[in-house]
């Protein structure tokens, strides 16, 4: 793989802000690029658009084919004609978050500052960026889309991230709020998981000091064992046994009688086999230093410290809508986060409702099949559009 | 650090079977060598051994400074005169494990099968070893000591498999087992953590295939990313966030306003300080290779897989008195996998007693200050004894 050469991207959608975008480090970064994806079509009123915000190593590519993996889009199931986020009916938009390796302006762009000669990328001078950032930068996008109030921002985990900052920064500015498979702040467990993600990359030779590119290598190895790890946070151990349990792919070692040696690196258990095919094919598509980048930003993310140590006051009045949505099985931003969201928004006398879902795919069940949450997004936007007078 | 020098380990006790041992892959290893220590007198009757089975990373310095890092032993607090594994009353042993490190035969060895040449180490041509080849190893050692009957087995975590796994290997053996915060096999989780640990490893170019050892190399960035990633597992979330929260050692890059760009290299959060010296002082006191041995062992660990695919089975008209201890937020081996375990044991009609430790201090709660747990653990010792009539 071609590190140096951006990546062919589909039909990309895609804004320039010449005059760039002041960042929390005091750094102007200047020009930004956001590329972004649309669907349905925004109304006479423009009143129907839904921002949607993704994931850590998500990206704008929501509901259609991927252009790199060739997969479908990663909320396919979710946004679209008739479905819970329903394309006949919303506008829907989804950016490349700002850091991000899609399009937006990140660690693998060209670097822009004094330092830079036209053709250096950034790489690890990329200036270090916040959740609040990102959120900046998506509200200079749907400012450019001509879109004075969207209809709603949701989002999953470091989406869901943005979705609360954008309900602390832009109040005004959008009715509803849902903040799905997240927190208010950074635990220190999410936090160590991050750092061991970082050493893993950091700990590859070919991760060059972050000036891999300059080489045309890229860090796989060290990538590839950082997303392994996350992967695994992703899931709850229920659903590592319903898929995997203990299952092997050759016979075990120990047994009824000796079968001899083993050599202890071939493929032994399925869900080793996986998580190395995980790995593998995340090196296709993810930039390291934009895993660097990005997760230091979910790692500062902290609403409360904004705002004098006290969640409540980052509610105080606010005119959002909120619906607030966990899984049973997350442990990565468990039901015990999304309370404390909750009760600071009731403390705030926010209009909030909250559902957790019982499951047991763990974090990633956001992503997945699961009817009852299906059922949670489309009677939320439901009834924010009849209270809204939009039904 | 000089890997192919052996480690100058202080009063040794050791002992060597030349006829080896017969391994569950079908190898015989031979010659092979136990380190181990002994706290306390064997009395005459030679009926107050306790055996320790030590965890994963562990070894046979229990109750006394470590020779490599000058630290108390790991079980100082549990292990001594007046303390709960008293050893005014019971004669203490336990051994470094086939496999390991610290003095027994294992990967760091002289190679001894026909392709040694005398000098050259077994290195990833050590064969394949289970729990129950460690627990072979240990059962020689016992026979060695002039033992008969072992008063108990007690280990935690990896430990606790070897306890389980004394039980159904050589149940006449021992009259009491306290299998501590483990599991009767190994979870489909556990066996994903392990193996991220492993290929942290083997990414490491230092690693050198497993030959790091003739290059007087250590793989020293993998095997720290690999303890990191497992020092996280040992710890609840509660006690990450008690012991580190979100502190920083610098001011946050977000807030108030521009306080200049902070690198995203240096350390921000203590828990990633903390994190790096956990992972910086191990890979001075392990052995990569090592680490991919014995993680193997715990992957293949599966009691009722060797007993017809019924753990039931495995415990069937056991003479043996069970202890079981679970801590309440383990997640490693948390207290479900105790109750399966449990659960066998009570269909078996074993005499079984189960005790959950309330703790937020997460699986490496058995190496702590746990007031509950010595109070458990004396009293179960006690029990026995005076049933044994050894009051």
């Amino acid at each position: 793989m071609n590190s140096t050469t951006p990546l062919a991207i589909g039909e990309q959608q895609h804004v320039r802000f010449a005059e760039g975008l002041g960042l929390d480090c005091g750094v102007t970064l200047a020009p930004v690029d956001i590329a972004y994806r649309t669907y349905g079509t925004l109304s006479e009123k423009r009143d129907n658009a839904i921002l949607i915000c993704h994931a850590f190593t998500g990206d704008q590519y929501v509901a259609e084919e991927h252009p790199l993996t060739g997969k479908p889009g990663w909320w396919s199931r979710m946004v679209g004609p008739g479905k819970p986020i329903d394309t006949n009916r919303f506008f829907v938009i989804c950016s490349n978050v700002l850091g991000g390796c899609m399009g937006s302006t990140g660690p693998r762009s060209i670097r822009t500052d004094a330092e830079g000669d036209g053709t250096e990328l950034w790489g690890t001078a990329f200036p270090p960026i916040t959740i609040r950032d990102m959120v900046r930068a998506q509200h200079k996008l749907v400012h450019a889309l001509g879109i004075e109030k969207l209809f709603a921002v949701i989002g999953g985990s470091m989406g869901g991230m943005q979705v609360l900052e954008w309900t602390v920064t832009y109040p005004q500015m959008m009715l509803a709020a849902m903040p799905i498979a997240t927190a208010p702040f950074h635990s220190a467990q999410n936090i160590a998981f991050n750092e061991v993600g970082r050493q893993a990359i950091i700990a590859d030779p070919d991760w060059r000091g972050g000036r891999y590119w300059a080489d045309d290598v890229v860090p796989a190895r060290g990538l590839a064992v950082a997303r392994m790890m996350g992967h695994i946070t992703y899931l709850s151990e229920e659903a590592l046994t319903r898929k995997f349990g203990r299952r092997m792919r050759r016979g075990p070692v120990s047994g009824q009688g000796p079968e001899g040696p083993v050599s202890m690196f071939s493929d032994i258990f399925e869900v080793e086999s996986y998580l190395r095919y995980q790995g593998s094919t995340f090196v296709r598509r993810f930039d390291a230093n934009s895993y660097l980048t990005i997760t230091r930003a979910m790692d500062w993310f902290d609403i409360a410290a904004d705002h004098d140590g006290e969640l409540t006051h980052a509610f105080a009045g606010t005119p959002v809508r909120f619906c607030v949505v966990s899984f049973s099985s997350d442990w990565l931003f468990p039901t015990s986060a999304a309370r404390t969201l909750v009760r600071a928004l009731n403390r705030a006398a926010a209009n909030v409702s909250f559902v957790e879902i019982e499951t047991d795919k763990g974090h990633d069940a956001f992503l997945l099949e699961e009817p009852d949450f299906d059922r949670t997004v489309r009677g939320f936007l439901c009834g924010v559009a009849e209270h809204a007078g939009l039904a």
